[in-house]
Order: structure tokens, then C-alpha cells, then sequence
């Protein structure tokens, strides 16, 4: 049976971004140049930045272009300020200080978004601050940051912004033509909708050619890897072939479903029927509604016994596979909204849950 | 056309390899953690070593789990050696260099093999020295350098060995229940016949243990990567799940081949049909023949005038995508020997460089 993934990723792609990987590639012929010069013009075309920034794409995790961006445009003189409301922002704070760069963090509850008077006081309050970090949508609760107004004072107090946007590039909206930020860093296996093992940053160029020899690793280095593309087209270190071509065809995808926008009103509806549905069976959600990006939901165990991991197991058997596990500090599960699922699938998860809990009850 | 990819990699794969990536997979559910353990385990019998080490694969390139490796294993107090006799050995230097250990590098000409004597008397010389880093076949040229001699030999010093087998593992013989290693560190898109996307290090058990606090970086810490992988099974960050699919595929393929011997034995009648008949078409290997590991050939230009973008596009339009270019500091280029191809492929190989050559002396 194939299942349905409703996880923060890897998720549900399409059959044809999963053919696109049959193909074997030389990743130092012109066929391949030619593909990843399309993917880093199709991802700035996604956030409006082809003219202020330069794509970067690199191997490996989301984690991994989220360490390289820090560890290149954060400097050994330079202070980072990391806005943490979950998981993920503490995996900035923790990244940084491992590489040895100076970091704060300035906090909130989980189900709390940042708030930006906050961080305009706190950069106020620190001269010597140069870069803030914020996660955009903080996959642990699916929280969704205020991004334009936490920019706009970043910009107002002239540093400099890196927006983690691993779980919203593609489907929330994201205006770098207006928006001032120095670096996006996401990953091809969410809302995009390829499958998982690329990363990427888009970057402002003058922020990068600046950042030359910042960073403490050799494939981390992405001035270095800038470089390499700038110069003969390739990637520095063998790329993983067929997850690029299924980021290019997943790319085509997005185009064709009307992009970012289109993507997002079918996330929005997913999500709808979700958290409506889940409301009336018992699940309240876990975020005040209003804070809830249409990503990723988090819901509270109900008002009777509830073992999750007998619940993960039912719905998996029934061809739903969700996040077995949690993130958040309170008692509750995800169950994600984004990839190739529609309202459909939503509607027939529901059932599956009902049915689920009816037996149960009925036990 | 599906074109032959003749490189050293990414190369040319199964078919039931590639297929095995048109599945999603939810990266922390059962079905995946239970690929994961397939695949560690096959990694490490692949070069018997169940008993003493422990796999621990990474996302990402071949460069990124070499310095995954040694910014793990080589502590900052410690002192690594590198034997450097091509571009591969230099990129370790340059890895060890950037993320600040004590390193020196003993080096040949890119022809020349590893003289274990002479990293006997270095080793004698310098009692700081405690890891010695050496590249099992040196992708530059081709060259295959004296792996158990130069293990015996740091062995009898005391000092740890850490080997880049990237282009050899799964084809030239490694036994590490008699070969002394601390760690072996490749990929999985080279003699294992994989896609890329995937690296990673078998490293002896209490080794990795002691190096515990090493790394400079969060991503590419393989204790914490292992620990992960002990601990509940799955990866610390998201995993190319198709990738690693994929790699299980070929790794059973690599099984029901005969394993590693007789993929040796097909790779090795590839590179002679190959080395004697370009030969007898003018173009002489770059390395003497006892050198020359079964992985990639170097040869040099012919005796008469040679435009070789003029010959890559030539071949590439009869269907083979060779290197394009060189890593060698020779007027050379280089045809791969391994990936999904045997005798028929390389005969066809030579008749299509034997018309493009009759075709162009004709012109």
C-alpha cells in the first residue's frame, strides 16, 4: 500500500518529481550545468531576489545550509542574536556556539510568537549585535513568525537578517524585492515539494563577496560554493544528481499550479479541514488559531485516555503516516499539511480518525 | 539517448537502483528505520567489520563525511599526516587546515605510490603525530597506493590511520578485521553503484567514543550522528530517504553480484579492455600498469594534435559522457572503469573513439 506521509517532511511528492530521479547524470556535463542553473534561477524567481540575491544551493540536510549560512556570514567578530520560540531556533543557538560564534538568544513560550517591539528594544540595547536570526514558521507547533514587521525593525536598527524558511519557502509568501533580508535559507523537501537531500540559501550578493573567508569548514563554505557555480557552472563536490532533478521538476510543479500563492491556498484548505475536523473529534489545537501557519498543525491529546503511539500505529495501517513524536513541551502530536495531498486526503484522514477513536471507544 | 556515464562518479547505476527512489518515506517511521539498520549493517560487512567498527553514514558529498571524519576523530590537541600524491590527498590537507588541527602533509609526485618506508621515518621523527590520513586510490590518476603495507606501518608506530577509500570501497579489498584502521570513510555512488547524496565513515567503536567533544561542527559531528542511529534508530537530521533507499538497492545488488571480489573482477576486465585498446588507438596510460587501480584510467594526449573538448562532445554525442577534464597536472584526461558497465560497453567505447579518430585524422 502506498501511504500518505502528513509529517514536517520528508512528505508526499508527486509521481513525476520521483521520476525525474530515473535518469542517471554526470554532474560535470553540460546537461546537468544547464539543470542547476534552472533550479538556482527558479528559486530566487520563488522569493522575488533575482535582483538582489544569489542562490547557493548545498548537499545534505536543512540543518546543514542553516550551519554553512551562520558559519559564513556570521564572522568571528560578529554577534548573532537568535529570536527562539521552539526547536529550531534552539538548533541556531546551538549551531552557532558550536562553531564559535558570538550568540544570544532572546526567548519566548512556544506558543508565543516573537514579538518585535522586544526585539527592536534588545538590539537597542546591544551595539555590538550584527546579524538577528528567526525561525519563519517554527515547525515544533507550526507557530508562524511575524516576518515582516520583525524585518522591518531589523532594518531600522541596520542589522542583519538570516530567516530560517525550511518549513514556509514555497507557499507562504516571501517578497525579497521588499522584504529586507540578508540570506533565506530552505530546503528542497517541503513546501517545494522535492524530495529531500538539498539545501539552499538565497543570498544578498554584497553580503556574500563580503563574507569570503568567515567560515570554519571547507564544505560549508559558501562563498566557495557560490564560487564554483559563478565560475564553470558546477558544483564544487559531487552533487546529489537525481534530488536535483527532482527539485527542477518539482520546481516546473510549482510554476504550473499557479505558484507560491496557488500552493498556499491548497496548504490553507488542508489545513482547514484539518484542524476543523480534529476540533470536532476531540483534538483542540495546540496554538491560538490565528498564530497556526498552514504547514504543519499540533494538536493536544483529547479529554480521555489516549496512548499515541497505538493512535500512530492505526493511522500508518490505514496509509497514513504522520510525525511519530513531538517536538513541543505539551502533551501533542503533529500532523502535517503540506505536499502533494489535497483536500481529498484530508477528508479521508478524518474519517480514518473517527473511525479510529470509535473503535477505541468501543474497546 | 540514454547516454553511459564513464566518470568517477556519479556513474552509471541499475535500473532496480534508481527504481528503488520512486517511494516516499517518512523518515522517522518504522519501515525507514528499519532501511537504515539494512544498510548500516551491509556497509559494514562489506568490509568485514561488524565485529570492530561501527557505520556511521552522513548527507551530503564525499567531502563532507572526510571532514565529518576528521574533524571528529583528529582532536584538537592531536596532530594528523596526511600522504598526499594527488588533489584528494591535498583536500584533506585543506580540510584538516580550515578547521584548525595541527596538520603536515608528506608528499609524492602524482605518479608515484606511497612509499611506506618513508612514512615509517616520518612517523619516527615526529612522536606529536598521532593520525596519518591516506587516499586508497588516488582519483587524480588512477593510482592505487600500497594500503596494507602503509597500515602496517602506522599500526607499528601507534598512531591511528584514517583511509579514504571513496573511489574503492566496495571493489578493491578491504578486511578490517585484518587491515589495522581507526576509520574508513566513503560514498555511495562509486564502486557501490549507488546514487550520490550519502557518505559515510566505518569507525572503530571505541574510537569514536574517545572523540566525543571533537567536532567543530554541530552537522557533521558523527558521535552525536551515531548516537542518533543507536539510540532510536534514526538519523539526527532529515536523511535523503530516496537516496538511502536506493543505496539499500544497491547494495543487495552488490550481494547477489558475488560482492566485492566480483565486482573487482568486472571492473578490472573493464579497465583492461580499456588500457589495451587505448593502447593500440595512441594513447598511453599516464601511470605505470602496476599502478593503476581498476577504477579510473589516465591517459595522455597522443602523439598528434588532440582537441579534447573537441573529442568529450564527440563521444558524448555517441552516447558516453566521459570526464570532462583533468585533476592530473599532466596533458591527460580520464575514462572511468566502474558503475553499471562491463566488457560489451568498453568495446563499444573503443570502436566509437577509433571512428572519431579515424574520422578527424580524415578531416
Amino acid at each position: 500500500m502506498t501511504s500518505i506521509l502528513l509529517t514536517p517532511g520528508p512528505l508526499t511528492t508527486r509521481e513525476e518529481t520521483r521520476r525525474a530521479m530515473l535518469r542517471d547524470w554526470g554532474s560535470r556535463d553540460g546537461d546537468f550545468i544547464a539543470l542547476t542553473a534552472e533550479v538556482r534561477r527558479r528559486l530566487l524567481a520563488v522569493a522575488n531576489a533575482a535582483d538582489s540575491h544569489v542562490a547557493v544551493p548545498l548537499q545534505g540536510s536543512g540543518t546543514f545550509i542553516v550551519e554553512a549560512a551562520i558559519g559564513t556570514l556570521v564572522g568571528p567578530n560578529d554577534k548573532l542574536l537568535v529570536l527562539v520560540n521552539g526547536a529550531y531556533g534552539e538548533r541556531i543557538v546551538k549551531i552557532a556556539q558550536r562553531i564559535g560564534r558570538t550568540v544570544e538568544a532572546l526567548t519566548w513560550e512556544e506558543i508565543e510568537p516573537v514579538d518585535p517591539g522586544r526585539v527592536a528594544r534588545a538590539l537597542d540595547a546591544d551595539a555590538a549585535i550584527t546579524h538577528v536570526a528567526v525561525i519563519h514558521c517554527e515547525t515544533t507547533t507550526g507557530l508562524l513568525n511575524p516576518l515582516a514587521d520583525i524585518a522591518a525593525v531589523v532594518a531600522k536598527a541596520g542589522r542583519k537578517l538570516l530567516i530560517d524558511a525550511m518549513s514556509s519557502f514555497g507557499a507562504l509568501p516571501l517578497d525579497l524585492s521588499s522584504l529586507p533580508a540578508t540570506a533565506v535559507m530552505a530546503s528542497s523537501n517541503k513546501c517545494l515539494e522535492g524530495t529531500p537531500g538539498l539545501g539552499f540559501a538565497l543570498i544578498e550578493k554584497q553580503a556574500l563577496v563580503a563574507a569570503q573567508g568567515n567560515s570554519p569548514s571547507l564544505s560549508f563554505d559558501l562563498v566557495e560554493q557560490w564560487r564554483g557555480f559563478e565560475g564553470n557552472g558546477q558544483w564544487r563536490f559531487t552533487p546529489p544528481v537525481q534530488v536535483l532533478a527532482a527539485l527542477g521538476e518539482a520546481l516546473r510543479l510549482l510554476e504550473a499550479e499557479g505558484g507560491p500563492a496557488a500552493r498556499l491556498a491548497r496548504y490553507s484548505e488542508n489545513c482547514d479541514i484539518l484542524v476543523d475536523g480534529m476540533a470536532r473529534l476531540g483534538f483542540p489545537l495546540l496554538l491560538e488559531r490565528d498564530l497556526q501557519a498552514p504547514i504543519i498543525a499540533t494538536f493536544r491529546h483529547p479529554d480521555r485516555p489516549f496512548a499515541f503511539e497505538r493512535f500512530y500505529e492505526a493511522l500508518a495501517a490505514r496509509g497514513f503516516v504522520i510525525y511519530p513524536g513531538k517536538l513541543s513541551k505539551a502533551e501533542s502530536f503533529r500532523i502535517g499539511c503540506i505536499g502533494a495531498v489535497d483536500a481529498s486526503d484530508f477528508r479521508r484522514l478524518l474519517a480514518a480518525i473517527q473511525d479510529i477513536m470509535e473503535t477505541r471507544s468501543a474497546a
